[in-house]
């Protein structure tokens, strides 16, 4: 277990460990600032991100949505640049520039040639550092923020998400939408977004990741050069937000009667943390159950019935709680059918587990994905970021492979039977008038 | 120039070029089946794809839809494997297996660990060879199909994009939808896709290609022997579609009346021929329009006025004809304002062509695009095999940065002309009553 970055001494440097051919390196610098390298020699790009430890759960219902607004606003200019000079620069290498705003987090990022990693830095970090959020900016992404939301409003598909997480979790912040509504979009001032970056957009919030092939000493200098002004004060890095009481959940059944040519249901309730040691196993029961084309509910409903196109099963991992959830879209006639199917598939498996063949495929499944997945920069550079926000130490790949490998079908069992016989929350959108669903 | 494929010795390989570490090469089969990888010796994973020359503008009317139901079918069962045989040997070794049907070729593919190649060769194989079309399995597939088209129709930045082909090239086989309709999969009998099995997935009408660390001859070596009943006749490999007379365009506007949050625009016209030599200068002028964030619809419309959070221009190519077009989602009171600032843009643009700056930035944004994109298995393994497939030879890297490097101002100046000031058709998604939009 390496050392959290706030028992790091500022300006040092350490290595965390070697993974194949990389290593993954941290330094903390003055005001808690955290730069956390992977290099990968063997590839000709540089993906660069910045990281900052605020998202929609910390907003107040009267910001909802400030998080993301935020992140919109970074991308329209600093005291060196305008927005469009912020996006010609790294258009003008080919580069991929954007951002996300997460419940628990943003990030910033750019994937470059790495030839063109100096020009990365410096834009990514003025954006982050630099915002000058002018009146005038706020008020024009207003309309792209409630444009955003319309879109989200007009893919039934993706607004279910957001329903869903309403129905599970209430009116708290880990069940408000990240994008807030058009009402607190509306109702957010200049001055409430600006004191926003104020207060969370310190180097001590922040962590600096970047994956490729890259020198960690010449990313600590083009860093330190780029962030100079504010790297001040004794600030120690922020630690992860603390995995105490489990957010609560009050699930609920919210039916949306919408003129819709399907049925869009997901079904669902409480997971695991993040820290939690069962998310292993329960990421070889989500496999089973809903992970692939072999999955269990993708064989009833879609393969052996044809009933939907899209039917998956999914986790979400939050600081003090998370969601296992199932999403079907079919015949809104067909609705109460496929609700049907995936209640006793669910009831089921926490009855009996699964086959040894599922274990072991399960397994197979996570472990394969993760490996194919870290071929790419982006996704190493957001296993490094976010590793070192929200757990404050990097689970190196070998240690995640063997946690996945010494789930047994007792592990699997045990979280099948706590998560699916939890109270479930339910959420439809479709024409299906005052049906309700109950079980 | 790469001899094309029919004129090379069945049996034989040809190294067509190395590019950086690794080298193409491409092996023809006896019964035309052609087989082209490209070593990528840093990674640990292969992309494995087989691609069929044959998409939804071979269909005529009443098999509108057959190609994408064909692609379903072969998930359903071999000879040799179930539907979830199929897909649990790729789950278990953690693969993605998946399938694309385009309008003018089909590509199956897996990607995995390179270890596991074999694996992914014999299932992939499997499927394009040995499918059985059970009654049944078409059947249930049915349903699904008519899921995934109301899926389509429930998501209006999905729907207007089949709706603009229509309003382009008329009911005509580019003009109609891969999905077909609802009445054209209800009338599909399984003998119809059984048929069109038989004369399309034949070998002189595929091309496997392969992308990662993997060994050219031991590839042919798997492919022959999963091929190999069917590796028999003197058939040369099929030459690519006739770049002949134009496909016709009959651009109209259509409106279509519907209860969504935002209006859904498409304005767009005929573009270049995948063969035409200025479809790099197009590139660059797509590239400055909308082809990013600093380009000039994304800044008026987006940066400057708040007026949609989705905006952007883009091309397709086909054997004889393409496309050039706008997409914006707005509100629908602002519809005639965002289609007005486009108009006005492409006008501009037609009248006089681009600075030098953007000439610059549009020349890095597609040279950088394309490097970055080729440090993935997948994307490799589509560059080589479509290349094949619609090409009938590869341009080298090198060669494409090249021409890309060439394009001038005239150049520009010259498909601007030509193309902003076509005829265009237009369509809009939206609570617009019977507005007509027209310029």
């Amino acid at each position: 277990m390496t050392l959290p970055a706030r028992a790091q001494e500022p300006g040092t440097t350490t290595t965390i460990h070697t993974e194949g051919a990389g290593a993954v390196r941290r330094t903390v610098l003055p005001g808690g600032l955290r730069i956390i390298t992977e290099t990968m020699p063997t590839v000709r790009s540089a993906a660069f991100g910045i990281w900052s430890a605020v998202g929609s759960r910390d907003e107040a219902p009267a910001d909802a949505g400030a998080s993301h607004y935020l992140e919109h606003v970074l991308f329209k200019g600093t005291a060196r640049r305008t927005a469009l000079e912020i996006s010609a620069a790294v258009d003008a290498v080919g580069g991929d520039l954007n951002a996300f705003t997460a419940k628990e987090y943003t990030c910033y990022y750019a994937r470059v040639l790495d030839s063109d990693l100096p020009l990365a830095v410096d834009v990514v970090s003025d954006m982050v550092a630099g915002s000058v959020n002018r009146p005038e900016d706020v008020e024009a992404e207003r309309g792209v923020i409630l444009e955003e939301i319309h879109m989200r409003d007009d893919d039934p598909g993706d607004l279910i998400h957001d329903e869903f997480a309403t129905a599970l979790y209430g009116d708290t912040p880990l069940g408000r939408p990240i994008l807030g509504t058009e009402e607190s979009i509306n109702a957010l001032s200049r001055d409430r977004i600006h004191g926003y970056y104020r207060e969370h957009y310190v180097p001590s919030n922040l962590v600096v990741s970047v994956a490729g092939n890259i020198d960690h000493d010449e990313v600590v200098r083009l860093v330190s050069g780029a962030f100079a002004e504010y790297l001040t004060g004794d600030a120690e890095p922020a630690a992860p937000r603390l995995d105490g009481a489990a957010a609560p959940v009050d699930p609920r059944n919210v039916v949306i009667d919408k003129d819709t040519e399907q049925a869009h249901i997901i079904l669902g309730g409480a997971g695991v943390s993040r820290t939690d040691d069962r998310r292993f196993a329960l990421g070889v029961l989500n496999a089973a159950l809903g992970g692939g084309m072999s999955s269990r509910l993708f064989q009833e409903i879609r393969e052996k019935r044809g009933l939907a196109y899209s039917v998956y099963s999914y986790t979400a991992q939050y600081a003090d709680s998370g969601v296992f959830g199932v999403y079907a879209g079919c015949q809104p006639a067909k609705a109460e059918e496929v609700l049907s199917i995936c209640r006793d598939e669910l009831g089921k498996a926490a009855a009996e587990s699964l086959t040894d063949e599922e274990l072991e495929r399960g397994k197979g499944q996570l472990r394969g994905a993760m490996v194919l997945g870290l071929e790419d920069t982006g996704s190493r550079m957001s296993r490094i970021g976010k590793s070192e926000l929200v757990y404050e130490s990097l689970l190196p790949v070998d240690e995640v492979l063997a946690r996945i490998e010494a789930v047994t079908l007792d592990d699997v069992r045990a979280i099948a039977r706590e998560v699916l016989t939890a109270p479930q929350a339910l959420t439809v959108i479709g024409p299906v008038g005052d049906r309700d669903f109950a079980a």
